[in-house]
């Protein structure tokens, strides 16, 4: 049967992490691919007697509908616990709960999304938010990064030459897939350039509070005075991904949009899991329970950084991540990491490909590594396999 | 700040049921708005012990991110025990788990529509449903309504006058909002009429299995030999709609599609409630919740039709619904239910208006209640109040 499909379908391909985690399913594998949490972090017992509360003090309502705005409790932990450190000065009512910040970015393409329509972003920049601006069928035009994240110079540039475009998005970060971070004069000239050009940044943050040295930097949202920024938030890096429980943060005319949009999309998020988040951080400190994921995820990083540099042959870069789950890998001009991909699963190791982290395409000789899923005894072998599938490269 | 929004969010607006569910957030109010199921049949309990055993035994995974398609013994139970009784002999592979069947007709707008695209649909139709497609800009065709459901000839109408209709949507069993099930002729009938103009039908059926009296009808799906039919079921009506639960059944072909915008849209449904509720299905029959419930809602539906009979005016039409949770009330040409609300909310009653169900306006004199969600000596109260309304009528 043929179908007559809309036409944003032709856009649209299976997302590449996603084919290569199910290959990694088989437990022989070392992967490196993902952007799973360590699940032996995961406050299994604390969630338990929390479930537990809830369904015998708060059962009914637990289980109904609940508004679509979200659980109140949560909101308010969320703009005073997670926003305000970030020097966010909100209250509940800029805040909507919503199924993972990935259905921000795909709500923030139909909120501003026509098609041909321009959305800045890094180069390269994270695969699930290409993915859902995709379905909207808008051009890219990628900013170049260096060590401090985008060049504020070449976004302007690219705003002179689209003054008409519609969003920036940014992980400002410890980017997804690069690990770079945007400095703090830089977030300012952003939200500068933003407000000259009237262009909404879409702030995706999921992995700011996962800083292993240093301070955590203020989010762009906190320079926006203009109700410019939208920031999307979530408890998948911090918390539990199973619950699929994030945010976005935007001023209450903006955020009435999404609302709307969420209202249409599924109606509200689980009104259970919203009440567990918010028990669990009443309860307990997520900031005590963050210290811990940083401290496993700190070595982690340091030791695939080590034996990288011990077993990757001097020809690849990688970056140094001050935090979040990943480093990026560039090898010289020429190679193919979809071709390396092939080689490293016969070792029984994986990663993704750089290619599918640039809209436009190009750009196959890098790949994504994430350290934060495996037990440091397969970081070292899985990265000792990795470098000899590099060096016997032609 | 003005801001440059896509074209499409001059299509929508925030659903009048949300809005009216707010107001009836005041405990004195008697609400016959919203469509809530009853929350004392909540198994509680069970799900108390449930959520421990999988915390215990299969924490790890519950929290942490998976499959895109869903938990499988979640998809073969469903596949099992909700599909084949409907009549649709299909396994886990023709089902996608995703947050309650409102997303799936945000997704079948997202597969099948660009702007300016039929959709034809019974007339009226369900307010979520409309609000879900407008994002996607097409232009809706009623097709009239009698006793049997949708009315076929006029169907044929609408597909010879829109040859390139790109959906049929449609709600069989006990319809939201007028209580109307589509003849098992009409069914047969309309798969012919889909097939010969191949355009795809949306089953949405998500009260099909709460019938009060005689025996469940096949489902328009367990008729498509093509592919053609998908249908949409959830468990927010017979189980719990907290946790957000429902599925898309489809061919792999389809059904392709809807796993690809899902990936994009929020990556999966909640790793642990979908476990929370494969393990209930697995320990307890559905079934037999099902029946708890049906006794219940039965026996209200009962008392609102009684009471609906005694208190209204006789010029005051109403539906005898078979099963689900709506009966539709019809006034005479002249009235306008919106202005009708007022007037019962200040007598502390509530309903929702019929204007919204109708995709290309007018029909105002009709409205909505729902019997599922107040106890008995309410529903005699409320009708009672608004029937007091209704008389006094000029």
């Amino acid at each position: 049967m043929e179908f007559r499909l809309a036409e944003r379908m032709n856009n649209l391909k299976a997302s590449e992490i996603r084919e290569i985690l199910k290959l990694t399913e088989n437990p022989e594998i070392i992967s490196f691919a993902g952007g799973l949490p360590a699940p032996e972090l995961f406050p299994v017992e604390k969630l338990k007697e929390i479930t537990i509360q809830i369904l015998e003090n708060d059962g009914k309502a637990a289980l109904q509908y609940s508004t679509t705005e979200g659980y109140i409790p949560l909101r308010k932990i969320i703009a005073e616990e997670r926003m305000k450190p970030a020097g966010v000065n909100v209250s509940y009512e800029n805040i909507l709960i919503i199924n993972g910040s990935q259905q921000g970015l795909d709500f923030s393409g139909k909120i501003f999304l026509d098609k041909d329509d321009v959305v800045i972003c890094e180069s390269p920049s994270y695969l699930g938010a290409i993915n859902a601006f995709k379905a909207y069928m808008p051009k890219f035009v990628e900013v170049p990064m260096d060590d401090d994240g985008m060049i504020i110079e070449e976004l302007e540039k690219a705003l002179e030459a689209n003054p008409k475009a519609k969003l920036i998005y940014t992980i400002p970060d410890f980017q997804n897939p690069t690990g770079k971070t945007l400095s703090v004069e830089r977030r300012k000239r952003l939200v500068e350039l933003a407000e000259k050009y009237n262009v909404p940044i879409i702030e995706d943050n999921p992995y700011g509070e996962l800083r292993y040295e240093g301070d955590r930097l203020p989010a762009i949202k906190s320079f926006d005075t203009k109700g410019l920024v939208v920031y999307l938030g979530t408890f998948s890096k911090t918390f539990c991904p199973g619950y699929r429980l994030g945010w976005i943060c935007a001023s209450p005319e903006l955020l009435s949009k999404y609302i709307m949009v969420k209202q249409g999309a599924d109606l509200q998020a689980s009104s259970i899991s919203q009440r567990e988040a918010a028990l669990f951080m009443e309860k307990y400190k997520l900031d005590e329970h963050i210290n811990k994921i940083k401290k496993i995820y700190r070595r982690r990083r340091d030791l695939m950084i080590e034996t990288i540099k011990k077993e990757f042959p001097e020809t690849v870069k990688y970056t140094y991540p001050s935090g979040g789950l990943f480093t990026w890998i560039s090898l010289p001009e020429g190679y193919d990491s979809a071709e390396i991909l092939i080689k490293a699963l016969k070792e029984k190791v994986a990663f993704v490909p750089g290619g599918s982290f640039f809209p436009n395409g190009g750009h196959p000789n890098h790949f994504r590594l994430n350290y934060s899923n495996m037990p440091e005894e397969k970081i070292v072998e899985g990265i000792r396999r990795l470098g000899r599938v590099l060096r016997n490269l032609d």
